[in-house]
């Protein structure tokens, strides 16, 4: 099956990963593959070593290289896009290994809406490798309607309130 | 800080749950619990024990009587009532003396508007313990407004489609 987690608001990789756990706990093996996100831990990660989660049973692997285009971004577009293209011949890579149950491509979306990948390409991989998962898991703001008309579940997480709104920043641990 | 996740959409236990991996994995100590919600396991318990999750780093509480009033549940309300009233209980206790850091009530939401507990006295708990956690996260569909007008982060998580209105049944290790 294909999900679809997107919308402007909080809650879509924290659905994502909470998906992942729910799932391993089943014994299903679950590959998160980030997209844009760069090569720091957050507590995702930290979660993983503390209790030795086997790589086996629950891996993530970041592919990105961080925001694109803000918060001080000085690489130049090639990068991400280079990076992006990485990214899925991993992901295609580790799915046709026959590894893994479920694999999340996180933050996909927004790799498609910023133009690092072609919506035709990733659109091409889902219609190719989905079906030799349970699940594949697509998350980011601004899913294409392709990929929305090709999923089973598409839930769109929309922001009501924000605490960047109020002018609190982001919380480690709690909200990266 | 105050956090809801509510909406018809599937991602709203899984992004609290995915919220709790990463809060643990950066040192926090986080307690689930769960109204409505019955005695059976879901993916989320039977991760804890694989992984042996210690339960002072992270604990899930069950504390319903499943469905309120559908799928064959015959329990009389006043059942269900006291399931939702020890919950509470229960909550404040693990709150009170001090071992978390953040606390999910997951399906409080349901809780209130299903009347098995008064949303009185679910905001006067809000009001009096939030202050006591890092983060207090409420989930469930039809958030009363009191919770929004109070929280910080409110994303409403919405179905745009979803696999049983194909006919396909829930997935176990995916969907619960």
């Amino acid at each position: 099956m294909i999900i679809v987690f997107t919308g402007n608001g909080k809650g879509k990789t924290t659905a994502a990963l909470g998906q992942a756990v729910r799932a391993i706990g089943d014994g299903k093996r679950v590959l998160m593959v980030q997209f844009i996100k760069g090569p720091w831990k957050s507590g995702e990660d930290f979660f993983l070593e503390k209790f030795n989660i086997p790589h086996s049973a629950f891996n993530i692997i970041k592919t990105g290289k961080g925001f694109v285009g803000i918060l001080g971004d000085s690489l130049p577009i090639e990068e991400h896009k280079r990076a992006a293209e990485e990214g899925l011949a991993l992901a295609r890579g580790e799915i046709e290994s026959g590894k893994w149950d479920i694999v999340i491509l996180d933050e996909i979306n927004n790799a498609v809406s910023l133009n690092l990948i072609s919506r035709e390409e990733v659109l091409g991989f889902i219609q190719v490798l989905s079906s030799k998962l349970q699940a594949l898991v697509l998350t980011g703001r601004d899913a294409p309607q392709e990929f929305i008309d090709l999923a089973d579940l598409v839930t769109e997480m929309r922001d009501i309130k924000h605490p960047f709104e109020g002018g609190v920043m982001a919380k480690r641990g709690i909200e990266y």
